[in-house]
């Protein structure tokens, strides 16, 4: 039998959600466990516990020693996504009610506090002799991805935003908790500085390129394979890597139609296509290929500092699938 | 020079006071670390953190050791505060404009969360060989205070509320956090486990006491010693032990009187004498007297357990000045 990393993936996968399911036993206040419960057992990729996991093993570590962290990941981040949903007033998550949706904005705020503490329950049950590096970088992640989002909302009031602001943000959002996932797999598998180096660039690498690939799927992706309408951020006049490259590619016309999506805060979806044409023709969706290009390449290259084994291949595999534009 | 317990606190005081005021230092973004510095340097009693150092010096430790701890459980507190007022919709806190008045809600969102991963980087930089342990009963100390704030509100739509229920309340809301601090200072003083469960207890007891001594004062102080009107919980119809208890105690017409506070959410400020007369006609002004003077009597038996030592005078003197009515 040969090696399948997508087996692999989908068993650690399978352990993680194994774990979140039985996680929360408590009942009551049900007006606080009732949610917490909804949130974790709502499925999911999984990507950040599963790359803690496979970084925990490709260091040489056994994973199963790294699944107290691995869960505290994705319980913490769903501290952020039922947080996030409240500020940006969304009213579905992977097809059902959000909690402030289901239930309301007072419990929504409590859940999302409880979720970060149980997010640190999991995590303290590790066993490890790097427990308090462990638990410092965590919490370095946590403060990053407050930042992260306050600079998200305060660029959706600021009129003018530079394409590298966009990039700092996403750094913060998206890409430090990849980047925490992966060093913390490493720690807990005694990985040595260079390794443990390693596994931070490539989870940076891998959520810059997630976050870009992302507002390109929105703008040119099969809607089939997407699951959702394409052309939404449009809509909704976020403020995405396309429209801000292209705010600073564009000259004359096209960019005084681009500034009607900052000014007017969304455009119409008859609109939609003319604005995919200024973002092809601009040079946009060239620039956002090329830079998830660029950070899928630095990804591999960090693993390969890491010696060849299974779970390499499988974070290679993760990187190439979303080079591929499928995940 | 005779020991002063009141200068011995206050000198503490000033200790989490300092590392408060300079802890933040990032500016940007403006919108996350403008409110949490308008939180953590607006002062307060510091009752919680002043705690935790003379549990620590209490066991024989040293406390400037137990300072970064110190800090963390303060700035946990401040967390709590942000996330409690939006939920009750409080306009002041300390004489000033709350998180969400002074900016919106969302800002009072995200600075809570950010104050609560502020409060494990400070805590996580304690140098102890117990600080898993420490950072444990921290983690389960803010999962029972969400509890309490989750109990909290769901007792304000319930009809019946058990005076019971009401002090299983607030001993996860107020009584745990006393508790956990007063515990983690003896953790970090390296005391036994004999002494960190007197600690555990004192703590626990302070903190009951310290609520049922809330309610207290707002129907029997003395309005220009506390600082703000008295009644206010009746005006805002809270469930307070007051009421509860004497809902349990009364009968007849009195009983369908305080039956009133529940039904219409609250009471005319002119009616107040009246229900004042019913509290303490009913015995529930006695009965909550013998509340908190039991769970000081238990508090102090707690603290003859720890050895004689100024830090022990002090903790003595603080639950002394509770019992006063002064604090």
């Amino acid at each position: 039998m040969t090696f399948s990393p997508d087996h692999h993936y989908s068993q650690h996968k399978l352990l993680v959600e194994r774990y979140l399911q039985s996680f929360v036993r408590e009942s009551k206040p049900h007006s606080l466990y009732g949610p917490s419960k909804y949130v974790l057992r709502a499925g999911g990729k999984r990507i950040r516990p599963v790359v803690l996991l496979l970084a925990c093993e490709a260091v040489g570590g056994d994973p199963r020693e790294a699944l107290h962290a691995a869960a505290g990941i994705e319980i913490l981040h769903n501290f952020t996504l039922v947080h996030d949903d409240i500020m940006d007033h969304s009213p579905t998550r992977r097809g059902r009610p959000t909690v402030h949706t289901k239930w309301d904005h007072n419990v929504a705020i409590l859940t999302g506090d409880a979720l970060l503490a149980l997010a640190y329950r999991a995590l303290l049950r590790t066993r490890s002799s790097r427990i308090q590096d462990v638990t410092r970088l965590f919490t370095e992640g946590v403060v990053v991805v407050c930042e992260g989002q306050a600079f998200d909302k305060e660029f959706e009031e600021r009129r003018r935003v530079h394409v590298n602001d966009y990039l700092m943000m996403i750094q913060k959002k998206t890409a430090k908790m990849l980047s925490v996932s992966a060093e913390i797999g490493g720690l807990i598998g005694t990985g040595d500085s260079a390794k443990l180096s390693a596994l931070r660039s490539y989870g940076e690498a891998l959520g810059r390129a997630f976050q870009v690939q992302d507002d390109l799927l929105d703008v040119v992706a099969d809607e089939q394979m997407l699951g959702k309408r394409t052309g939404s951020d449009l809509v909704e006049g976020k403020k995405t890597f396309l429209l801000l490259e292209a705010l600073r590619l564009a000259k004359g016309k096209d960019k005084a139609t681009l500034q009607k999506v900052v000014n007017n805060g969304g455009v119409p979806r008859s609109r939609i296509a003319e604005y995919r044409r200024i973002y092809e023709s601009s040079g946009a969706i060239a620039s956002a290929e090329r830079h998830v290009d660029q950070d899928l390449a630095a990804a591999r290259a960090e693993l390969e500092r890491l010696p060849a084994s299974g779970a390499r291949m499988t974070l290679l595999w993760l990187t190439d699938k979303l080079a591929r534009r499928t995940f």
